[in-house]
């Protein structure tokens, strides 16, 4: 099967203009198949604010009122996305942005309120990889947004590396999927104050111990648990890395 | 050759909720291929005002500084693009939304500056239908925002009404291509306050007459000169009508 590389990037690095430009110059030295997912959290916050829209956050999850819903939807599916696509164009890569809405890409159920009501929040339920697949044939990079659908009209809002992790889990029947979760580290650390304590190798039984002791980093815990599951359901590699290092392939890799 | 329909909506059909309920009912029963370009100025001028930026408008175009370009990169690319083409999959539309900058499909010059400095404006330099034949072919419908690139990364802001003629000339070596002007009338009227003294039919030289005489209203010249245009470069017809009136075809015809 052909290699196809799914790079998911969140945080600053999409957001700046600097850090966006040097992670376009790595993406388009990534050879062969690629698709990059996305997210925007830190703008959604910053746009909102100006609204006058305040943002809340569960355990790193955003409650999406209807409000904030629209803002994701201009700061994900347009801002970040277009800016995104534009820069990968001028590098030659033909580019295309997508939501979960566009070709009914991926469709999402919205998520039932328990204790809390996390409002326009989608949990996936099917991810349609045939247009990805025709893209990937003719080339084109898919640019994929943190947003769903529900079928009924309704757009919603969907983490990124969940995104990342169920596309990658429905394309591995047909290309040899390589993961890559690429945040501001350079790996999992297990003193996050010092790069050199990355560890290599993360197999689940070590990353439940690192968890017990408390050495992963919260925020951490829901991005390896989707990779874990991804590597179990058929993923070739999953990489957690930096954007320095999406060409080279360094990075703690999940066994 | 094929029939291809292009609609191009603006104002507050697209905008408010109810008008664009109606507005993809009737799209859903536009029979063959179709292409929906929208615009989405009043919400950009909406969400402008509370971010605090100000809207400034020469002759109808807006002067897209910085701060501009963002706002409708998040409301044309973001907002009313998603919201539109999830209402489509709502309606077993398998639409996607586009800008110009994804697929390179519409490249454009930053306006030079002359009299006015539009700023971020972008005069279409080149439309690739490429991908969009590959897309009416597997009966997938673009939903195109307002949007363009200059090739080195950066968006800008293209009326949506020239993004339309140019898409409609250029596909008209391969399909035979009707291309309406929606907006809130029936169609060009001699008395804009009275719906029965629509013009039925519309040529160059009654075009000029009119205009003279000061019969048509201002905002509706440039939009009746992309027409006439396109319709000189071979697309088969051109409407000017309304929501109400695009799946049954009536409206004034350009000759």
């Amino acid at each position: 099967m052909d290699r196809l590389t799914i790079i998911k990037v969140g945080g600053k690095v999409v957001e700046e203009p600097e850090s966006l430009k040097a992670l376009l110059d790595q993406f388009t030295k990534v050879s062969g198949n690629k698709i990059l997912v996305h997210g925007g959290g830190r703008t959604a916050t910053e746009i909102a604010g100006k609204l006058g829209i305040e943002t809340r956050m569960v355990d790193g999850r955003r409650i999406t009122d209807a409000a904030m819903l629209d803002v994701v939807t201009m700061v994900y599916g347009g801002l970040v996305n277009k800016r995104i696509v534009a820069g990968l164009q001028a590098r030659n890569c033909n580019a295309i942005g997508l939501t979960g809405a566009d070709l009914d890409l991926i469709r999402a159920k919205k998520r039932p309120v328990q204790d809390i009501d996390y409002g326009f929040v989608g949990d996936i339920s099917d991810v349609n990889t045939r247009e990805l697949r025709l893209f990937l044939n003719e080339n084109i990079i898919p640019v994929i947004a943190p947003l769903t659908h529900d079928g009924n009209g309704n757009l919603l809002n969907t983490n990124a590396d969940t995104i990342a992790s169920e596309i990658a889990t429905e394309l591995s029947n047909h290309f040899s999927v390589y993961l890559f979760y690429c945040f501001e580290k350079r790996g999992v650390l297990i003193d996050p104050e010092d790069e050199s304590s990355m560890i290599q190798e993360l197999d689940s039984n070590l990353f439940k111990q690192h968890m017990e002791e408390g050495v992963i980093n919260a925020g951490m815990i829901p991005k390896l648990g989707n990779g874990f599951r991804a590597k179990r359901k058929g993923v070739k590699e999953v990489l957690i890395t930096n954007a320095e290092n999406i060409a080279t392939g360094k990075g703690t890799r999940l066994l």
